[in-house]
């Protein structure tokens, strides 16, 4: 048996143990930029593992575009790591409930995406290069034959059993022990989002959100007639709890909504004493937590975080997610574990879009219970990880010096905080001529705020891109007067 | 050729003519129940038409339960012709705007859906037995594979576009001229009625509906804050419009929403006059008409009937439909046209649900170009005509005297009034310990009117379904105290 590296007992696989430790020399500088590390072999020796498991932490450190591997010569330290731009500090939005009003700038991403010939580094989709298709499409026919007149039937609220059978066993890992009675299918994850916002808050009301924000929600809430409440977040740990308390003490607060998991757009993961926190203190206040969990699968480490809802003991917490960012955003599979809103979010399920589409529904079913998803998740986890690196270098490369970016540990998009002078409106305006398309800051904001951010989607990596990336740069330094 | 029996230039089918001459002597008496009509080949020397235009029109007898082939003897009128009840008169709502509250009702009913052990009388589903599985199911798979990353990518609004152009192209048959780029795809009918609600209503507003009304619209108007404003409805032809005229000159009316082809719960199919005169009156205080067209495919006879949208000179009408009554409720495959509002309804619709089902409505436009729809149309339009026929004689045979039934030219509900004694919520428990689901009156009402009234859904019909139709005669007789 292979001694174990870890001086505790966790259970990190000792692949990305021997991976930390290398990173951290690299990190440290005892392999520089260009530098050779140790052979597999040597370092097999070296700390007595064996040969295939550092051959896995060598993958993972080049997924993380920490090492290249150059053939008949061994691996070597990437020479562009230090060209990594530093991490946006914690947001500072105006802590007053402000109205709403992004509608222009939405509208515009949303359009963008149908525009298959632009570099798409706007909306956050996924390539489908890399979603599992052919199995998919396969599942589709298969069960749609199976299932044959109910797969034309109407599966009216909660939705299709074999489904939530399915998400129910999964939530496992996310610290969830539900029954498939407790879950509700919908149109994605935005339409649970809705359906929470609409089982809980009446117009007027105010709603606790991160800042920035998904432009959705923006959207959602102006749509309702809610007030959005930006509280500062944290590019790393999320939503600040100890202002989000100080505004409760001064804000009447109908509900919070966050994404606690590889947020978007800052790719926040927050850490799970802070979920617990987070639940306890609406819970005392009987507020309800909406909690977007749509890139929770979406870790880059081997370890999927759990959700605030696994500390939920009220029932207010409402877990939204869907699998449109790991197999398929066109089947429109999502689902809502609504707590003590159950019948509720079931009625208006069935007043606003009565029901989903079946065959989807029992297609993303049977790829859950026999498709190997956590096998894609693994493959897909790497994908990103390696791309949102590769992105990040790129912007370390070509844009303007003080830039800076975040440093996410899941999901796929990049928030980028440009020096001062750079007007991501603007520079919106000039990608778009130029063929690309970006998330300008101010669409994440209640009140338009970031108006030198952008948010770059790296769900595509190729040549292409890094072009549009170096483009971008360009742009952006030249708004320096 | 053929003597064409018609004195004016019209284009019925000579069938259909023949058909409506003999209805009219069994109508007059001239053939009594349990007599002997004409065989084919008298017939058709009599009048000078081919045997197989008799054939035909006797078959469109048969499905509509006048005739009935006895073997080796001919035609014979049915014996149970003449208790078909008669039609209830115009509804009298009391005409001011009521805060709606029906939640509980329509739950039950939307919950009864999941319960495959009752008789289906409750929810207007049709039976999967009349439509396309097969070839449905078969073009998912087919078209899943033509268009490969297509089907699992998302289709942002306006949605599929090779579905629009199908739904274009039908739509000349309703009297529209409109390009695939004025159509928005929808989750069924539904999503789109609460799209155009959203589009152009605040919270408070007033929105003139038909009374009784389909209790989803009652919901949706309640979710959004939004008071309903019953207008007496005819059950032959519709909402009064002097009436609504009137209203509209004592209270601010936001929106009107109508059933104009078959509407549900009561049947009644809007003259062309009367809808050019609804529009009109409509665009002269720039109200937006909602239109749902859901029924519109469902005529029992050959002619399609025309939208109010047709009339439609400002942009003010939203025309609304899906092709879950006639092909698929559970594929999900809905759209809106939404005139002047486009931009705003796209708009919602990616704040909502973001996108449709890639896959069911690349098979419905599939379906609609190559599948055979008017085919399939025909044949379902004749089930349902047979089928509503003889739900309404059974209830002719079987429910109390004094009873009321719709007698509907399209759809496949039936309106069913009772005499004052029976009490509908009653009956609805009583029903369904008896394993029978139905839709009682109140719940189509913004203020619990019509209590003794129940719809009955006529998309199934089978020994099962009399037997349902006599218990629930029983129950309601059993009321008379």
């Amino acid at each position: 048996m292979e001694k174990n590296c870890s001086v505790n007992g966790s259970k990190t696989p000792l692949y990305e143990e021997v991976a930390g430790q290398v990173a951290h020399l690299i990190e440290e500088g005892t392999f520089g930029p260009g530098s050779r590390i140790p052979s597999v072999r040597a370092l097999s020796r070296q700390l007595n593992v064996s040969i295939n498991t550092v051959m896995e932490a060598y993958g993972l450190l080049e997924d993380r575009s920490l090492i290249e591997a150059r053939p008949q010569s061994g691996y070597y330290v990437l020479a562009r790591l230090g060209n990594i731009p530093a991490e946006p500090g914690v947001s500072s939005p105006r802590s007053q409930p402000t109205k709403v009003s992004i509608k222009e700038l939405s509208n515009m991403i949303m359009r963008d995406m149908r525009d298959t010939s632009l570099v798409p580094l706007g909306a956050a989709i996924p390539n489908p290069e890399h979603l599992p298709v052919d199995r998919l499409n396969r599942m589709l026919s298969t069960e749609a034959r199976r299932y044959r007149e109910q797969s034309v039937s109407y599966e009216s609220p909660p939705g299709c059993e074999k489904l939530r059978v399915q998400v129910a066993r999964r939530l496992v890992s996310t610290g969830c022990t539900l029954t498939p009675d407790q879950i509700v299918t919908t149109c994605g994850c935005m339409e649970a989002v809705n359906l929470a916002l609409l089982a809980v808050c009446r117009p007027g009301d105010t709603v606790a959100i991160e800042s920035p924000s998904y432009y959705n929600f923006l959207q959602a809430l102006e749509l309702y007639g809610l007030k959005a409440l930006e509280i500062p977040t944290h590019p790393r740990d999320g939503m600040r709890i100890d202002t989000l308390r100080y505004a409760m003490e001064h804000n009447k607060i109908s509900a919070c909504l966050v994404v606690s998991n590889f947020s978007n757009p800052l790719g926040s993961l927050m850490p799970d004493d802070k979920k617990k926190e987070l639940v306890e203190l609406l819970a005392a206040h009987d507020v309800p937590l909406i909690e977007d969990d749509l890139n929770g699968d979406l870790s880059f480490s081997h370890e999927r975080p759990r959700v605030a809802k696994s500390y939920d003991k009220k029932g207010l917490v409402m877990l939204c997610s869907s699998f449109s960012k790991t197999l398929a955003p066109g089947y429109r599979v999502g689902w809502i574990a609504p707590g003590r809103f159950q019948g509720e979010i079931e009625r208006l399920k069935g007043i606003t879009t009565i029901a989903d589409a079946t065959p989807p529904q029992l297609a993303i079913a049977e790829f859950l219970a026999n498709g190997g998803y956590d096998h894609h998740l693994r493959t897909l986890r790497r994908i990103h990880a390696r791309q949102t690196s590769l992105m990040a270098q790129a912007v370390g490369r070509y844009f303007p010096e003080g830039t800076k970016i975040t440093n996410p540990a899941g999901g796929f998009v990049l928030w980028v905080e440009f020096p001062e002078y750079v007007d991501s409106l603007v520079l919106y305006e000039q990608a778009l001529k130029a063929g690309i398309t970006i998330a300008p800051g101010p669409v994440f904001s209640a009140m338009q705020k970031y108006r030198n951010c952008i948010r770059l989607n790296a769900g595509y990596w190729s040549d292409r891109v890094e072009r549009a990336i170096e483009t971008l740069g360009k742009f952006a330094a030249a708004m320096e007067s």
